[in-house]
């Protein structure tokens, strides 16, 4: 995966989870994902096309996350994966997309983002079923972890 | 949305894991998603766009219906949601989004389909993150149960 397509959705997800949330998220090392399965307790998940590349996009968060950011977002003291946190979920999904495939168009990639699907469920794995290289881009929060990762599928066009 | 669009979803689901697991499923009473949220261990999500549509479909098996599955079509008995069960179960998604999309077609409306993503955890949950209904079509396995879930948000077009 071109390295210029990391930045988009690092910053993108830092500037979603400030803007909407106030979480600070401090970006880790990113890096391509082997066998190894990246777990979380939920998850938006977004399918991307574009006439450039395909591929789909999947945010995870461990629960103590998403606890703060839905205290940050609604006020709320989440006790479980609730409809209001899926639907949170959801719409941060949606943000990180948008804003990532903003700053992807600055780098000359149009794509269009479908609608997310969110997965909640404890230590849930995610794989991203493509013949590609799939981007990991860990983030540390306050409390707990969110995960970006970016399965992105090269159409060659003469 | 639409009857016409359930059966293309229900048809597709039997002939895919009819021709590729030799398993048998028995189609139950399709239903609109209200609150209740469908479980499973495994599931295989793909987005789908179109000119006239777009939106997502899921694919959740049960565990012991996925070992007769594996079984059916590899040989392989198994233990756990390795790698091979999740690529098996995007490929059946994939076939079977193919397979409803070719009935569609015959209904006059066109969809492409992006690339699925498999989700494994035991008893997750999904939710499509949509303003529209989810049809939910569940299906009786030999053991166990599969259920596939459809969002369309239709595109007006003048």
């Amino acid at each position: 995966m071109d390295v210029r397509y990391i930045n988009p959705f690092l910053t993108g997800a830092v500037e979603v989870l400030g803007t909407m949330a106030s979480v600070a998220l401090k970006p880790q090392k990113p890096y391509l994902k082997q066998h190894e399965a990246s777990t979380g307790d939920i998850s938006g998940i977004i399918g991307v096309t574009g006439s450039g590349a395909m591929g789909s996009i999947s945010v995870t968060f461990t629960f103590d996350l998403i606890q703060v950011v839905m205290k940050n977002m609604l006020g709320d003291d989440v006790s479980g994966l609730d409809d209001e946190v899926k639907d949170a979920v959801g719409e941060l999904t949606n943000q990180i997309s948008g804003a990532a495939r903003r700053h992807l168009a600055q780098e000359g990639l149009s794509l269009q983002a479908g609608i997310p699907t969110v997965v909640a469920g404890k230590n849930h794995t995610i794989k991203h079923i493509v013949t590609g290289p799939v981007l990991v881009i860990p983030f540390e929060g306050p409390q707990g972890k969110m995960i970006v990762e970016v399965s992105l599928v090269m159409i060659k066009t003469k």
